[in-house]
């Protein structure tokens, strides 16, 4: 039982739908827990909590963006269910942090996070159209399509400029990657294998998929998913720490990138994703999950490697691409259970959905022999 | 009622389909008209026109890859009435005037443009076959992909040498973007925002659909749209206006490409396919059209740079990738009427077929009733 | 008739069928002979003799691959007849060379690559289940895009590095292309268009398809696909050659790229797939084959430029994205045929069953009258 069951929200959700305002509170909170894939408005304020402890100025950025895509989406009249579950949301938010993470603060800024959070609203709408042909969600594909134009974008804008954590460079491949866990890019000062730098790196993970560089926000965050869905908040801590533990002791990474958590939030969301949401959580699909998250943080290395001459980040996009690989395949695994669109729900009830379906099956095929 | 009416155009229709030699001519004209959506041979004259009186070269080696797409698909037999619509022609010509502007002229670039333009062709069923599980357009995709591999493939290639125009870079976003409004790239000789500036951006967006810099090939090029549609004059003019203003005042791209039309022409072919073309035209589609106009402004910016270390052109790359994601969503945004591609025409047309149904239906809704 | 009939191997089939160690065995090489489209053990097993022989740390690394993807298939639970065909090892050997032949040697660049075959399995179901849509198929696109991903990585880890032959570069327009046949990157010992250079680079074309960098594998594989079908065998030599002379003699490219096979091994590979695979033998399919051939031989340099900045190979993208294009227009071209996925086979086979249904259609049609 997960720690806010239906009956908990109750009365919540009744006041949602009697009153407009509460129901656009509402609807603007599942947005915000639909980054994780909860559509519960407890997590997705708890979400908002750990950005805002964390930095208020990326809270306020996320919160433009949330509210100005999720407000696109009504004006276009997009069918009310899918505005009301959040699915107009998540993206938004994503892109105003993460404009504001990259670009430096003055008043354009502002302008730049409307039109990019309007702009996510119709990359959402179309690629949940183009995704439908397989009935395949679009994930965070339009956060990041639309956030990696504009962000490129800015390196031709006098309007935004882009801060020093963009750094077009030419890879060398003879130059040896520092491994050891630091807090600092240059600096060997509090570096290694600790238990404090490991903790570190597992709860940033978490922190990182809403580019929160923070462990108490992490620690946030996995309460927030663990309010809806036991199995998604495990998913979470497993891909934050097969994240983390392939990139320092398998493919050595840098360091620096690990104690960020900056190998971790990929896989985070590919292991959620893929162990419980869109499959039937089984041991089966759980060790599926596992293996996507590795290879999600093999592909935040080569992505990053691939936008190395323009120094843009990988955002979600790793996460994108590899948990698509993973769902697409859909029944022609017949060890695994794809979930239908329709079906989607917190990893729970799906699993109990499905099971009832199997027995009511198995028992009209005994009845019917 | 537009200039040139189906009237006027009536008896060369005729000799159209009874002479096999003016029934060519006319496909190829109306391949040329297809570039900006408008088939219809005076327009395509008159686009040929504004071309050659800027620069017969590029009109010579754009005629070729015309001619040459159009001919390739009637080898491979294509459907009669694609071909006849120049459905096959106006990738072919964009293909020749892209490869003749950005590499050297010597003897074999005649034969990478007959190479460019048959395979033009291929990739213009290929995508008008992937896209139709949408009910999409290819839109310039074709050229495109097209132009971008041989362009790209020519830095290794020492038969086609690239011009001047291209030079790989690693971006520094420490230097300052240069806004003022130019005609040279690093004088500021006859810089400022002065009337007869505005007017050339203004025209040279128009011109620079087909790679012409040139003000008086934009007017004629304006003309040439409104011989065949008022609603898709009005949008050109509106597209090339939102990408001007919107990169000089509230994005700061480099006043060199302003004053040259490099942020007006993806803008200009944005607010004529959206506006009119691919949804039926209304106001929340005229603003809608202009929102995907501004978003193709910033994106010409994002894949520019994202292709600075190849240091080659975004050609018609921004309005393919905008217009798509705008038309993706379809009925989805209930506040818009998208366009079946077996209804596409003339907006004036369209809009007039529209509302007919829609009177039709809601007729027979009264008598049913 | 090729070399190995049907009567020939049956015996051996008749052994695979009753047999779980020669049912894998026969898979395992289904699997090799697949990566050019052949259906037979024994092309596969002359493969892997010409791998051997050329390289036995490839073969090993090849057979890695081959094997656990193909047993990744099998857990996953894949429908059978899939997995016996092949269909899931030719991906896998083509991951595990092209790891090795990339990365330096070390004990973790085993497990790099059996990390790499098993990817290599989902990412070719889902890539199956998205080109199902238009009933295409994956081609190589999984090796190319699990390869592309993990070798684009491994510029930011320590666990695995690149060999010299990855190095990023800024390319320079200005810098001539070296166009003197030569075995050697910076010098002109052994230079020049002899018969030897000319045959070294023919062959090496063919053998390059595995990363064989190797006259004799070249002869070894064209015997191979001999054995299975003449038609193949020819567009194997076809390919290679127009790979050869059109880099050489029409685009200029890089002699020391000419001479390794470089320029070939895409073309064979468009040759083969286009020229009687998925479109049925004819003297038109031919001439198609060979364009397609011929723009995948220009895609090679244009991906190979578009990835300088990070140093790394096109692989066989450029056979992936060309033939794609010539596949998709399908039965739009009315002067080609083409074979639905379920009728692929041997060339021959899909040419007698295709003129017999002629045949039997007509006949009917005559009856019928």
């Amino acid at each position: 039982m997960a720690l806010s069951s239906d009956r908990m929200l109750a009365p919540w959700n009744h006041l949602a739908q009697e009153n407009v305002a509460v129901g656009f509170v509402d609807t603007i909170l599942r947005g915000c827990g639909q980054v994780m894939f909860q559509n519960n408005p407890v997590t997705g304020l708890l979400f908002l909590i750990g950005i805002f402890i964390n930095s208020p100025l990326l809270g306020l950025a996320g919160l433009i963006g949330l509210i100005v895509s999720t407000v696109t989406a009504m004006l276009l009249r997009v069918e009310r269910t899918l505005v009301r579950a959040g699915l107009f949301g998540y993206n938004g938010i994503l892109t105003g942090i993460g404009l504001a993470f990259f670009l430096q603060w003055n008043a354009f800024l502002v302008v730049y996070i409307i039109i990019g959070a309007v702009i996510s609203t119709v990359v959402m709408m179309a690629l949940a159209n183009f995704f439908s042909t397989w009935d395949m969600p679009a994930l965070t594909a339009p956060f990041v399509l639309t956030t990696w134009l504009l962000l490129f974008a800015a390196l031709l804008f006098a309007s935004v400029r882009p801060t020093l954590a963009i750094h077009p460079t030419l890879l060398n491949p003879l130059v040896p990657v520092q491994t050891a866990i630091r807090p600092l890019p240059f600096s060997l000062i509090g570096s290694g294998a600790t238990l404090v730098n490991l903790l570190q790196a597992f709860f940033r993970g978490v922190g990182e998929v809403f580019f929160q560089d923070n462990l108490v926000t992490g620690i946030i965050f996995l309460i927030a998913i663990l309010v809806n869905s036991r199995i998604s908040a495990l998913f979470a801590a497993l891909g934050s720490l097969v994240g983390m533990l392939s990139a320092w002791l398998l493919f050595g990474g840098d360091g620096f990138w690990v104690y960020h958590g900056l190998y971790g939030f990929n896989a985070v969301l590919c292991a959620i994703a893929v162990g419980g949401i869109f499959y039937v959580f089984t041991w089966q699909s759980a060790i599926y999950a596992l293996v996507c998250a590795l290879f999600g943080t093999a592909v935040m290395a080569g992505i990053s490697a691939f936008l190395s001459h323009i120094g843009m980040p990988a955002l979600t996009g790793p996460f994108v691409l590899s948990a698509l690989l993973f769902l697409l395949p859909k029944e022609n695994f017949h060890a695994l259970r794809p979930v239908a669109l329709t079906d989607v729900a917190a990893p729970e009830q799906i699993r109990r959905t499905f099971f009832e379906r199997e027995q009511a099956a198995a028992a009209e095929a005994g009845t019917a022999s």
